[in-house]
């Protein structure tokens, strides 16, 4: 079996995604999630004016030697854009290999290590009071576990939260421009406000529900020390990103100082950027995903690393996956021994009908679809409808107008 | 789709075998070798008193729960018994998958990464230049690796070497009675004699050929270290199982005195007991294999962390390993992207006879078959034909009596 | 003097032993325990098939020798079933030894270094007051350190608790069924309740009594900081088996978050097991014990590297153990200067009957007796009495059906 | 000051490159390269489709808050395609303020630092003579240091030799199909080989012109250690690149076995790439360069860190960067204080023309132009004379097929 056709659609169902469908010369076909939220054309254009054409007659079910041929064929390796990149042509032969198998790529992958893969929601509020309340909706809803976030009094912009956020539609889209959206950012308000938001959230919820906070990177390792030493009575699930992570060792101050169990991950572009944060322990949950980290060949890799060193999965998941990421994602995380949670934020109705796929949400956890390959596919005409548009994620400057991590 | 049979079946055709026979309710079946050399009968013990009644009625796909189902099951994890019962099932269950995806194991471990599997022979001799010319005769017959061993001057017996070797038919059987044979062992006289044996190959065979030396776990690490710097003028691909591996960190001073390369795992049956000797790459080569590490399932994981630090594969493939552990030890060679080596010595025609497979030798290569699942099964007629017949490992004893490592 | 018999024998006066006893040709008989809890025939044939005919013709006093014949011999080393069978062997020489020397064996280990072995026993409940309840009945007996369980509310089974324990009796057997029971297991509730359940411990029972508590290897070295930094108000004696203990350096992490002591091993098979957790102090006690991990001859070398560094005993003692073991490790509890604590749980008066014995309880501690060699016996036509019955360790899965740590 | 236009330009002049052209509304204009070899147009498609629109409006001296914009904003740092763009925009910005202050670029970095820039050339061989011939023709010229490379004896085809090895014009050009040619490699031919090459060149040429080699990530760090050491007696001032780099620590090892000068990090795209390799010293040079770590903002950075730890520059200079990146390179060179040796590769003659420059070549030195800016422009109408011609580097595979290091 060769490959004849390796495509690239890009389309915008209510955000750009990019997806790679590649085609064999017995008519199988095979999809992967590329997109690279903000940077999408840059993928795009990797894949079409430099990969398929190197694609086109090789055998697609020599996955592994199809990834070293990318990945060090690249000469210039690893990289948002290249691992993207590569993760849509991966994901796609995985697809293809599923449905010659006539499995479900998870059982490919080891088979079903459990029921269903549990995932968790978005709360939001502009205030305390009503980040409470989303939270206990989503609780309401079957979802055993919520991310908290919640405005920051006296900062108009906070991630994830006010005009941006939508609660109730459990959906919100921070690539809201073309040029990026410039917030302000003030870190003393928000160390000084986090832990009330949590004292106030186990207080009306109780000690059992399982949260998670997400701090997008914009703490030094010793303020992330201080939030996470006071976040301890509020027993996290996770906290998120709390330091910039080009540094690895920049976690093992962080770690020293608090148990406050801490995720990193979903800018890693492959199993070298926590080679160090996985084997010393740095984190509890590592939260590379499919689409960003090569594929289900690298992500294995780096699942497995985990597994060794007592580290969870708790891959990335926002809608800046497609449904063919996160039906790769699912059958990743039914398969694996070390999975943790999987982040879930729902598709617009639009995305859901460009990309058909079978896994299901219910009773807090997704489920991935029996059929083989990966059970999603992508609709060409649908997604002919939706042409790019240009969207930028936003930049944070301090009150004095520094440039800071966003 | 369900386990309805878990048979063992011991067999003796020149030497000890046991085998894992695993049926399905749909009347696929599928083999897996669990052959502990010298201490055969535990095994099976184990799989037929402790783990058969435990597998009927599982799912045979669900690879990963059922090897974690067995490892964490048995509360006493880990150690040569355990893991080389667990290797017979999950190799057995490996076989079965490809067999229902219709495809050979090796495209669903990440499809063909090489042409064929290299691998190197044994080759020994009474005197240096008797072991020159049996490398000599390997190199002839396309061998691009041989390990080369010889008697040490004054020393009756030597491993795999004497009585014991049988030059010619490139196959020798240690475990060669009931009750242990005693040898006698002197280091002095084996650090003087070796660099001898490597100067006159070299000086024989030239620069290129891939030699190798096994030197059975019987040096100190300082005098494997003098061992490994006396040797580098030859250039060895690898210096075999240098010293008692228990303790990793024996390695470190070793490698801090030679460039020579280190291989060892042959005795190691989990990640953790080579997790050290691979992280801080105090080995250039993991020796573990699919029947005494835990499987495919686990064998691989071992393999992929050995990846990420440049670590080598080069399996241990004696005749104690039946020719269904070769098959699936050929499948892991075929896909893993580090593979380096792969130990190969003639079985009986007996042995070849009761193990009907698919695989070959061609041009210094082992090149597997075609075959859904291991292209590898067991003649149930012909095992019945051969009992099993005691045999154990010899023993050394240092010339003043001492009990030392074999 | 040499062996002229080795007889193993498997009994099961309410659960399953195996025993080695062998027998000289003047006469002397010594006794081993060899039980491997759920893999007990493997270890039998073990010893049968592959270890008597070894042993027949050997000087019995080699006790050092022998240890090393069968540990150096197998090549395959370490492992439980192959440290157990060993164990068995090497308990049943010292026996030997201690009746050819008329002495009690303690005597040769350095003679008596204290009046008693102090013991802990094992208080459970199905609520938070009984548990406290029970704990109360074992001070009120007599005991000064008293293990604490609890069921988790919400949780339908835990580890020693439920249907299973039998409060009252003292006596408690997880292994209760011949295909392993699945039990469900909730780290959030479990961690969430733990506290309270010490809370309520310390303000009953006051501050003095020696409390310990079991976490059976189910959490990550971070989510066992957080229990040992939240019970660290109820000074613990020990927190037991807080993480998995394949890999030692899991408990750095811990260690550096937490002054509650800790204390693991008795899963472990050999001194490699450990050796960093001793020599880097990063547990108090160490759990290993005379069945499992080789026998006297080498759990002594275990104690004597933890003596170096200020590391104490603190055998595994649960009724899975004969009372040969018992007996066994009175005698090195008895000698070592670094003794801890012993685990205890009364065997069934079935059990008692099958293996008569000098030692007692009395005041808490429980004392060795006098009589040559280990002062315990198998009465042969008892034991025939009671067949093999099959029994495994029961399995945890997450609420989410993966499988998990038992 | 304001941004107005950025254009990007794809021109194949012998080969592809792409140049960021600024103009600001005071009518300067600034140039800078962001040529990604064998992924150009990846790269112009991040430039015009996300950073384009982005940049428009900007102050252009805002070098460094800009910097921080287009890494931090783009969410997903780092890799080679997003810092090559990033350095594009980098260069010409600095460009264009050089234009501003009315002076050369290396003025505003601290000033003339040397006299010249002392670059290395490219000799290489079919045989051992020819190459030892080239590189005598290279000192001829004046050079003082050259790069030797030779063909393999038994290899086909070779880096940088052979076919694609232009000897006498000192240009060859490796990415020289649409569709990776596929080369084989043997790693114990060329470990046998390249000390016989050295030891040619020293004898042939004295002690005392600095040599250099280049491995192009192909060994593992023992090997290299092997190879590092075999070359010892030679006094080589770089072997370059000998281990692949996306695990810093894998220099470690290599690092305590030799004294051979380590250079490396032309792949490297920041300063975390190199961060170990620089704290530790575990390389003499590194080999970053402007337009491939981020521009002269952030390899300044790179380089000051460098000088810290007493690493010295050693950039990358082959042809895949054009005119445009080596005069900012040379501006950098001139201005550092750790500079060490700049590769140098002379373009085409009609490269040459597309990007008229005021650099020359002489006595062995590059020497920068005294023009305010960079000293470099792109010739619009010459570029659109040569389109963009698709080209990729080859591949490697080992002689069983493996795919390997490039």
């Amino acid at each position: 079996m060769r490959i004849t056709d390796v495509d690239v659609v890009v389309t915008c169902p209510g955000r750009n995604f990019v997806t790679v469908r590649i085609t064999t010369d017995e008519g199988v076909t095979g999809v992967g999630d590329a997109t690279l939220n903000g940077r999408e054309l840059a993928v795009a254009s990797y894949l079409r004016d430099h990969l398929a054409a190197q694609l086109v007659g090789r055998d697609p079910l020599r996955t592994d030697d199809t990834w070293h041929y990318l990945y060090r064929g690249a000469y210039w390796r690893r990289g948002p854009v290249t691992m993207t990149a590569i993760a849509g042509v991966d994901t796609a032969l995985w697809d293809i290999k599923g449905k010659v198998a006539g499995l479900p790529v998870y059982q490919l992958l080891g088979g079903r290590a459990r029921d269903g893969v549990t995932v968790y929601g978005h709360a939001s509020g502009d205030t305390v009071e009503a980040a409470v309340e989303d939270a206990a909706r989503f609780l309401d809803e079957g979802y055993r576990a919520v991310r908290v976030q919640s405005a920051i009094p006296g900062l108009e912009s906070t991630y994830g939260i006010g005009g941006v956020s939508t609660a109730g539609t459990h959906a919100y889209e921070p690539a809201d421009a073309a040029v990026p959206t410039e917030n302000v950012w003030d870190t003393e308000a928000y160390l000084d406000h986090t832990p009330r938001l949590f004292e106030a959230v186990r207080r009306e919820l109780g000690p059992l529900p399982r949260l998670l906070h997400d701090v997008h990177h914009r703490l030094t390792p010793n303020e992330a020390a201080r939030l996470g030493k006071e976040l301890e009575p509020f027993h996290l699930t996770w906290l998120e990103d709390p330091v910039p992570a080009e540094l690895q060792d920049g976690y093992r101050h962080l770690r020293q100082h608090t148990t406050t169990p801490i995720a990193t991950g979903e800018v890693f572009s492959s199993i070298y950027d926590c080679e160090l944060l996985i084997r010393e322990r740095l984190i509890d949950y590592i939260r590379t995903t499919v689409v960003h980290a090569g594929g289900i060949t690298h992500l294995r890799r780096i699942f497995d690393l985990a597994a060794l060193y007592d580290v969870r999965s708790g891959s990335h998941g926002a809608t800046d996956l497609s449904p063919v990421c996160l039906a790769a994602a699912l059958h990743v995380d039914t398969a694996i021994p070390n999975f943790g949670l999987q982040e879930y934020m729902q598709h617009t109705p639009e995305t859901d009908a460009v990309f058909p796929h079978s896994y299901h949400f219910e009773d807090g956890m997704l489920h991935v679809g029996e059929e083989p390959g990966l059970g999603v596919d992508i609709d060409l005409e649908k997604a002919a409808e939706y042409p790019y548009q240009p969207a930028s994620l936003p930049v944070n400057r301090l009150r004095d107008g520094t440039m800071f991590h966003w």
